[in-house]
């Protein structure tokens, strides 16, 4: 049970003498850190050998810092296999879909499916646990590094073999498995299991089908190694909790899948903070975490205290901007805020991303905004497991997203992201809180859901979001939505075949635009709004036209519709608005189904809420640069300050105030 | 022999149901369809085990077909090996210049030099004719499918084992070869035949000789793949005739040998009509066609009713645009109309490829168009077998191209295709017909020959054009052109060498443009036009200057240049011109050759003509976006619409009218 | 000992017939050439079969050239392997760091470590030297060609062995290489010299460390290749100079190594002269050359009549920029102008480069220009082994740019190079002579010492240069200096450490831009000059300020300082600044250091100096397109024209005049 507000970092005590730890347990009391992430990379200093574990180092160092009040994230040290078991076992290396082997030297350098690997890590993963089993330090098991991290899937032949296997249990015989694939179309019949490949490089395009089940595999390779371990962690320490490093909306691992096996979701954010919305794209971020834990408090595992190392350019975050950061972290849910890393490593590949405790030492802007924030957050324990509320939902699935950026569609700029990010920043912008949901998932909670680009529907999620409108939720839908199984097979007929009932219309063509193509979309309100990339030909069977297309051999026909259905209300956006139209079809949307703002702020200020049920606290941001004025809906404590707050507060730029409502 | 014009698609009935046959058989008969291309990727259907043939689903598929009116294009599925063969024989697969293996799970992944392969394509290919040897529903032998379309070579041994033999074939000795490709140069000189290897990475430019005697050994190894298959099929069914599709300007084929080898030409194409110019490029296609097949009737074999699939955006034709490249089609020599595909694919790589049949089915501006155009061409067959008659050619040379785009020239920038196109788009928009020509070929019927870029000549060829200009023909011969002989080695002394006494002039020095670099030439008629790229510093030996350089260190000197030789008439372009001084220029040359659009039309409306002897057909169409006015030189009758047209006629936006002339 | 200053270039007559050498002989007297390089690729030809050496074709051209006065650069074939070499032993291929083998077909297709190789050569060398020990046509041995130059190491399995050797010679224990990698990070420590691996391809980035070994090693193998042959020739002909072609600033390869093992400097040089500066490129590589011999006169071994091959566009020397580049050789203390090639080649990857003997034969401008050259170098003879003196050195040193321009930095946009050349360019442009200078080399002789971008330096380095300033030198040092040890290891505390004392400053931050972020410096002249890609925050501990930032959260903190330390000052630079900012703090710097230009010339108009003790030379260069006027500091002859030069010179454009200053 977590009872301050976790701060701390990576800490790589392996990289200095017992002097250094010395400076560095005194310095983490300074900064009010009380907790670190120990062992990440360590594996070779725990078992320089075969067989052989040290772990008195490591005892050494969790004893000064639990004498200093510091708790340990302690990691199993898979991530970086030594040098002398690549030696033993080669066959641990990945290879790429060219054949070509990724060798030891810098991290990440093993194939999930090597025998080998897994064995040697399990037998440490064991040692470590049970060397640790008792030692009140241990808060929390971090497994491995950034599953996925730089791995593109590894196409060894014990992969290939792996794959094969996966694909046994998934279709059970090859009569299934070729209908699921359509390998009828280009020969592809497969008539012996051995006969299948994973898509290593091709003459043309790949099986999508194929693909898809191979990214499928991938992830959930992935999520067999998390297991083998979790299975030994559970077993020895029942009672710490476990958790590995997400990375954002990261492509290849299906967060969903892996979140619900650990007990804790963990993030690893790096935003670069010199584009202007990177507030945006940390938000998305902090609301999937919390998203994937099922509404539960998360943990910022990672964050820079300044600049990274591995961007062209690795700009600085300006003064106040970590501080920022950090508690919209907060702000979105999170009960920690923890940094790569302590202390600036002198050598490897990255000894130029930025620590709390930076290479030219205490006298630095660096470390004051450090401890400040450390003495800061010991404030802030009372908001400690209270959780955001959302009544928005955006549907997000993996299974969705692989497929969709597959290849040989009719446009290939369609991209499932950027449309989230823009959808997402809206609703940003109006303060709305959001949550993400798998279609699968059960959305009666929400008052509006939003469907950006869901091509890929299982039946479950089909008739789930179906069920969704007609009893009485409001949905919005976006173009090339409904398109194909989880098979990825096109759902012939009035497209989108499973949602076409739902929305009140169907699709007779598709138009995708060339680069230069543009269209405009005439609006109820009268508006002209912009829009590109796209336009359904759309044939309505009920729903009524919000927008229409003022060009091309289609102009006049519905671009925007919306379609009571049930006790619900269903709207569909059949192009690609630009940020105006977009904004005012959100607007619709939000009136339609109740959706209000966490509270109405200036431009540049961010609020958001948590509540236990108890207290509420308000969360507010002002992320721009100059002062503002936010009217509160009740008498308030700012925990930081310790000030009341009456109805109105004034705010610096960069400032942050976390209101406890009277 | 055809008598009706053809009508149809590729038909994959293998990814259907016997009750979808039924319907599709149906719906062809709504839809005018009377011919389809059959078994393409059939392969593991035919053979779904070593040497166990099944073709009774085929039988049921072609009597069906056969009942309802359409005949059949009957293809070998030899372009995509089954998984079971490669099993069996993993040297099938293709390997990459840098050694990397191309898989299956797409198609045409098979090295051409693959013994194994080879046979067993030649054991199937003898099974189905054989067992359709007297069916009357095959109408054409469909070998194979779009040869090399994604290969760049096989660098496998064996392939560097026949390539060995290749060379044996074509030098004879070592000695030979080692003059044939200039091995003095980087101690290269080779001393046995093992010692050769295919132009696999190397550390610096490969040696120019090697690589283009590559080029011709991979292009005539596809032919031997279809060599293979002919003599099966001329002994097995000699009433069938042969074909193979072909695609465009197909850089890695040589197509004047393929052509020579088959009984009609076929064409695979696919437009971009999202760009102004896609009848342009669409146009040089179709004449391309014709003059392989040596002015025959030609068929175009696929194109898409809508969008295509392997664009980074797939546009859709706009209402008419498929009617209109149709016509353009038959106006440029084609007897028959053909789509990829029939009815969409759920699954697989092209799923969304347009087809004929939509996923969305026959309520649908795709269904309508096909049917439409399906009942207007039933009004063309006396159109058939006639033939476009062109005053004017184009050199073209696959070994020029091979040889001209190698590395480390002069100038990297001198590319033959964009060169081609520009000629061709001055004469299409003057409505000048034009032919393709072989530089070895008869040129004697012709009253313009032009010349681009030829810059490898055999000596064969340098004496064909000689002869050309001193029996009286016009030339207009661009620069760069005569610089090497067929094994690439510099025809040294005062260039071009072979064309400079029929030039009347020789070159002191190539002058390479940087990118920003341009000029002006002072053209004969007092105009200035721009030019870029390139220009020759040409000496004067009786030619007389047409044109001459504003600017430079050689300002003053010609860029443009005639020459009375024997009884013709030679033009020399030194430079690059901007399309106004092309046309210009152009100008000059057609006036001096007599050469005279088949006739006077507004802008945008393409005329053609096609006659057989007893009739003269005028295919008019209009392009614009605006109606046309055109006056015609007799009255005649529009097939089409059946009306009489007097001597001015009016044709709507993207309109068509076919004219038998009285 | 040369008594005339050198003119010839590279020949290969084995490329042609007996027939073409007489001619070429010939032709050489006519053009004045009395030097040619000969048999730089010619393996083949000198030894057809393994151990089979054939030297009589040599010995016939060899006796030919020295009867019409040409001596030689006798050059040992082994850039080139020959086919047959290759079939015997395939492992000497290179392999690249994916595995890929580079194959034979074109040249340097060797791996350094091959132990057959190294046999094969050696053998060929002793073979060679043998033969022409006493043939007085010999006055240069040249070794190998242009090691390095296309390969960017060898991965092979020799490869890693040969490194593993390498790393045991320079580590001595694991231990020590352990702590030289800083392998603690990412778990990497080695247990086994064998664990070791070559940097090949990875997940992510490769350990700094051993990448920089890496480098280390493959430069120290070519040196090691070099060596192996000059034991050979220095036993065998004592008395023959020896060298290797270097190209530039070229980056695999650490110069100043290799230039300690010769006895005289010689450079391929290739200026894009469409490029406006190309002039400052080439007098960049003409100082460094000359600074790698130690101030003694070199050999420009190669240069390009007119155009090359291998660019993109390769673009024509303008009528006398051929003579205007060869004249600045010899004015940065060439004693020989030599081309590539003498005759153009008709095969061959080559063959569109130029040459002194064009394909279009002698009457053309190129021979026109090579004939005049010849003639009026032979009145420069006086000048031979005169040298030009420097006060201002620009510190460079390999290892640096190996380590500074790795991966994963604060920015990876500090390039090394631009940031040296912007520097030169201000210089050059007042005519002010540069050395370059190792930072480990003896820098008491210089009056200005400026060190771009020292990210890594040496503890000797640094001591050096401290002692520099500390006895009374001027230094002007850049930002991102001093960063690191030779290991790559970040030297923490107050940076630059080694240099903060000296500098009078240290560094809080470092402030990488993001692409379009741009500042001013206000400097002490009032003036606002733009800065770009960086700042440091400077903390001053004794410096004064002579410029600060006017914008961003460090706006008024220092961007440039001046600093008074021991007898000298040192000077430093926080940002990168635009081209005006750099000429003015450059002004300061050399006014500081008493640093005059040779001559105060008009713009455009260069001018050095050559002195051998008793006469001093001036070398006017007027790269303008206009006349200028040159006041001379006393009354001269021109060695060109032979004509007396009074106190004011007129030079028309692209003009040249050599003076003997009275």
């Amino acid at each position: 049970m977590v009872t301050h507000v976790i701060y701390g970092g990576d800490y790589n005590p392996e990289q200095w003498t017992p002097e250094v730890w010395e400076e560095d347990a005194r310095l983490m009391q300074e900064a009010g850190v009380n907790r670190v992430s120990l062992g990440i990379f360590a594996w070779v200093k725990m078992e320089p050998a075969p067989g052989q574990y040290d772990f008195t180092w490591l005892d050494q160092v969790i004893d000064l810092l639990h004498a200093h009040g510091v708790q340990v994230n302690l990691a199993t040290p898979t991530a970086s296999p030594p040098p002398w078991l690549i030696r033993l076992h080669p066959e641990i290396l990945p290879v790429t879909a060219d054949g070509v082997t990724l060798w030891h030297g810098s991290r990440r350098h093993y194939c999930p499916h090597s025998r080998a690997y897994r064995e040697y890590a399990s037998r440490l993963v064991t040692a470590l646990a049970e060397h640790y089993q008792n030692h009140p330090a241990i808060s929390l098991w971090h497994i491995d590094n950034e599953y996925s991290c730089h791995e593109n899937g590894c196409f060894c032949d014990a992969s290939v073999e792996a794959f094969r296997q996966w694909l046994q249990k998934r279709h059970g015989t090859l009569e299934n498995l070729n209908k699921a694939w359509g390998t009828a179309f280009w020969s592809q019949t497969y008539t012996d299991w051995q006969e299948i490949q994973a898509p290593k490089r091709t003459p043309a395009f790949i099986n999508p089908s194929q693909k898809l089940d191979w990214e499928r595999f991938c992830s959930d390779s992935w999520i067999d190694c998390f297991e083998d371990q979790k299975v030994i962690l559970r077993r020895t320490t029942p009672n710490i909790p476990i958790t590995t490093n997400f990375m954002n909306f990261h492509r290849s691992l299906d967060y969903w899948k892996l979140a619900a096996a650990e007990n804790i979701v963990s993030l690893d954010c790096y935003p670069d903070t010199s584009l202007p919305d990177w507030r945006v794209e940390s938000g998305m971020g902090w609301d999937m975490m919390r998203s994937l834990g099922g509404g539960r408090p998360w943990l910022l595992m990672e964050q820079a205290p300044t600049h990274v190392n591995w961007r062209q350019r690795n700009t600085t975050k300006r003064p106040g901007i970590m501080r920022l950061g950090s508690y919209q972290a907060l702000a979105h849910g999170s009960d920690g805020i923890m940094f790569f890393q302590w202390r600036a490593s002198v050598a490897g590949a990255e000894k130029f991303h930025s620590a709390m405790l930076p290479h030219v030492g205490t006298d630095s802007r660096v470390w004051r905004e450090i401890t400040s924030l450390g003495g800061e957050l010991q404030k802030l324990d009372e908001v400690l497991s209270s959780r955001v509320q959302a009544e928005t939902a955006i549907l997000f699935d993996w299974e969705n997203w692989w497929a969709l950026e597959g290849q040989a569609k009719v446009s290939n700029d369609i991209r499932l992201l950027p449309q989230v990010k823009a959808i997402y920043t809206e609703l940003f912008q109006r303060n709305i809180s959001v949550d993400f949901a798998h279609p699968e998932s059960d959305l009666s909670r929400y008052r509006l859901v939003i469907a950006p680009h869901v091509y890929l529907v299982s039946e479950r999620s089909a008739k789930n979001i179906d069920q969704y409108v007609a009893q009485g939720g409001t949905l919005l839908m976006t173009f090339f939505s409904g398109i194909v199984d989880d098979n990825d097979h096109v759902r012939a007929g009035h497209m989108p075949v499973p949602f076409s009932n739902l929305l009140g219309l169907w699709i007779e063509e598709f138009v995708a635009y060339a680069e230069a193509q543009t269209n405009v979309v005439e609006a109820a309100n009268g508006q002209g709004y912009p829009c590109e990339l796209w336009s359904d030909i759309i044939r309505l069977t009920g729903a009524e036209v919000l927008g229409h297309y003022r060009e091309d051999y289609f102009a006049g026909s519905p671009a925007i519709t919306r379609h009571r259905y049930g006790k619900g209300t269903s709207y569909y956006l059949g192009t690609e608005l630009a940020r105006d139209g977009l904004a005012w079809l959100l607007d619709q949307a939000c009136a339609e189904a109740g959706v209000r703002p966490v509270l109405e702020a200036p431009p540049g200020v961010e609020v958001t809420s948590r509540s236990n049920g108890t207290h509420t606290w308000l969360f507010v941001l002002n992320h721009s640069d100059v002062e503002a004025w936010v009217k509160l809906p009740a008498p308030a404590t700012d925990l930081i300050s310790g000030s009341r707050v009456e109805s109105l507060m004034q705010l610096g730029a960069r400032q942050v105030a976390i209101l406890r409502l009277s």
